[in-house]
């Protein structure tokens, strides 16, 4: 069943060897791990997956390997994350080939760019390759947040199938979920950390990049909500909060991302499920107090 | 001759036809217009050249007409734009092999990253392919400044050839030509309207977007700076400050980008340089008004 | 009773003539309408009470008409508002003589200023004047945001008897609530439109600066979340951030505050309670039309 | 003579005692030092005299004294920084009875603001008040940058006498020159580190800091940049800007503020002007081996 019909759909990370080559073997069994776990989709070459720092090839290689082990199970979803609308059409066209079923992509970044050319962005990459567009919101990474009357424009016309919501804008995605109500749209939280307040407001799912680590407590949190269960909800939402601090245990030596990405990498290690923590360049590798401490927020949330 | 050093270097636009193919006989045209008007190099798949719109085929074809027309009269520096290390270090084995003389690289970009990373950043590229480096210091885009003392420490190591400053901050110009006034390192102004300023405080060189446009101004500027009559650099900057103002002609139905871009391509058609100002998507195009108005500014600037 | 306890305690607007001078019988009459419709508390000479244009005999007296006719009913909180600590204390001093029963000081602006500086300029406060003191968090008017740390801190050692989070960043107020549960302190949400979500995180009260228009509103919304019947809190929300869309009247003709500021006041002048919209300079003043969308919004919400 | 025609006018440090009360010797002894040294004015109460840190009798006692001293050889320059228009107004009222020769008023800031209110916020304050008016652009205080247009039409038509830009932006700087060119508008740099760029550009005047400290070094500067001797005038500013590195020497355990306030009193306690470098509450005081890092940069740049 490939659907996009809300659920937990995580940004998988992407295992690397030592020497930096994609280690098809571990994101073989990460692939298997989540979908074991009952996640409701897998999104490829997110953020998370460090799309930003991988070669086109590889990052056409991790689509194909994650959509080998899904199988039809589960939708797989691939960031076609690139500058503007000729580059992102070229990601999509590859990922389409790669076995995607769904494309995710942001607005323009790089290029000063501005809202009265999104609508146009958006409906080219539609009108390229024929798969349902989700339109990813991280202002964080591109400098701008998609107006919610623009993503209601296409969500009426039928150019957005849904859209991930990483800008951390409750008030934002409150907005959008109104606008959007008659329409099709699927709307997806990226908080790690507001999911029960995402789910609350009317969300349909969440992409929580620690769910790569603990895939069931989101899945719980997931269900709790469903039926509106929300004492469990937030109770889940407070423990998924506390083991999400290890991001910071790279401190201030290096940035948040290689602290985060370092982190998550090396959870996924010490439970098993990939063999090494590598990350891209230039990120900073964590030390061994670093990773000890990852662990050790692991082994209190339960999951060691 | 092939060296980086300083002068006027403009950012070469890209020219499309109107079905947004990259247009050769066009470039070549521009190409040999700016080397025959004195300039000192050219940058290939710059922010102007709209690098950032442009599939990795027609950038490096780009850099190969570009390099052509050059033959070695005047160095060719290739932007090597993406978001980390190891998709810049591909396209600077492609610019490389298209023939590229230099290298311009910024900061990562998308990813959250941090000055930590930045050595490492651009280490990695220097060691990657053997060209000279120039790092590209331009925060609008990317989100992040480059700090002197990390310019300044890749300076004294060799990693980096130039600075391409595009930041706007000229306390931060002047500060690192202070750090590295003892290496190698050439500085290179980006701004189009603070050129003079550039040059007083010590810069070797000037990257002008509308430069394109009117070379000759920006030569004239850069030599009575050199023989440090700073009334006429001024003069001419007065001038050429007021023509600038062009790239307002879109006003408030797009963005500054696609206002700015297609000013200049339009420009070029005036000037009988290029055929056409076709730029690419999802920027806006200029209506007849704004076509109009573009004309009036390169006239009162003594340019038709 | 003068406890803060929670609850609903609405920034009260500032009525004044159309000569701009304080009006009042309209602020009696406001003071009146508010404890009468059940408020918790009356917060006079915050950011809706126009304090930054109100000068300190304009304060001091606002302060006593309102304790006057409050009468020891419902506690009175006194905003405090000015660049330093030095400049707060001479208002708090007088706010203790003019009537309050509890302060609210904002982290330093205007001075560049620094969270190391933070907790000294609060212990300052509390040593200066005994009167519990609520630290207001409002990023947007100071520049900078009071870290949960600094908070934590400042409630563990008694100095912070609340905290005014009107950030607008939920996980910011998460991370609050967390660290100081094991305290006194009571967190109230300044945000109009996520109101119940601040309640469900466990936030005491709330301080929506349209409450002076629906009270009523806002005390359905606050008691549902009480009983944790959050169906009821949440569309209540809806309909109270369908009503607030009225602050966007004056469109882009103005400034948002003006928009907003003068669509509280004429709505209370709609609804009989006050007697003049007038703002203060440099406000503009909304036109006809204007004045005539905000009746609408408040016919639709049922308040007419 | 109190004619504002340029030169050099110090904004004055506000010295303190001990126990923080304003010192009144040091302030005279400061204040005679600096018209000794040939300053063209001198600027009382603005951001590094701590006028946001003094109460307001401390602050009109502070230009009484300035007053007392100038006895009219030089002008005195008044900040009145408050909010918005009602309250500059009532500073303004005071200054004009405490001797001010001219204003100083920043756009509104705390209150959200917007450019279509600030041609009524300094007409009131004109209006209200007879004597010279000068706007302070200061966005790194007030959060937004007054507009060339608004100061060109404020200059056009006798509003604006001068304008003071610590923006730091110096290609506004350049649009607001061209812009008022036919005006008698006065432009003053409050830039220490570019002021022989804003001279270049044609800027009538400097407020700088530090001069406090070096007086007679920003008097060559402009003395040399009225003669158009570049050379000279570019060289004392580089010594200055080594000097204006004593800003940093508390590092990162406090404010940027506090350590330059704190430097800035230091050097006149070194060279003998002051008593106490104390300075306002909630600012961090230096320690001991930060007060010799001072005396450090006085000694290298001949000051001792």
């Amino acid at each position: 069943m490939t659907q996009l019909d809300g659920g937990v759909v995580p940004p998988v990370c992407t295992p690397l060897t030592p020497e930096r080559e994609l280690d098809v073997p571990s994101l073989e069994r990460l692939a298997a791990f989540l979908i074991d776990a009952g996640m409701h989709g897998l999104f490829v070459t997110g953020s998370t997956g460090e799309v930003a720092y991988l070669p086109d090839e590889v990052r056409y290689r991790t689509l194909e390997v994650v959509a080998g082990v899904a199988a039809g199970q589960v939708p797989v979803l691939a960031g076609v994350i690139d500058t503007t609308t000729p580059r992102v059409i070229a990601h999509a066209r590859a990922a389409r080939a790669a076995g995607a079923d769904a494309l995710v992509a942001t607005a323009p970044f790089y290029a000063p760019t501005h809202p009265t050319e999104f609508p146009g962005h958006f409906r080219a990459i539609r009108a390229a390759v024929d798969l349902p567009l989700i339109a990813y919101d991280i202002p964080s990474s591109v400098g701008s947040k998609l107006p919610a009357d623009v993503v209601a424009e296409l969500a009426a016309d039928g150019t957005l199938a849904a859209l991930k919501d990483s800008s951390g804008d409750l008030e934002g995605l409150r907005e959008v979920l109104a606008a959007t109500d008659a329409t099709a749209l699927r709307c997806y939280s990226g908080s790690e950390t507001l999911a029960d307040l995402g789910l609350f407001l009317g969300a349909h799912g969440l992409v929580p990049g620690i769910g790569n680590v603990d895939p069931h407590g989101y899945l719980r949190l997931y269900e709790a909500a469903r039926r509106q269960d929300w004492d469990t909800a937030r109770a889940e939402q407070t423990r998924l909060g506390r083991l999400f601090e290890l991001i910071r245990v790279g401190g201030p030596r290096m940035g948040r991302y290689s602290s985060a990405i370092g982190a998550f990498k090396e959870g996924l290690v010490a439970r098993g499920v990939i063999t090494s923590a590598t990350t891209s360049l230039p990120m900073v590798p964590l030390d061994d107090a670093e990773r000890e401490a990852v662990r050790r927020h692991l082994a209190e949330a339960g999951l060691l």
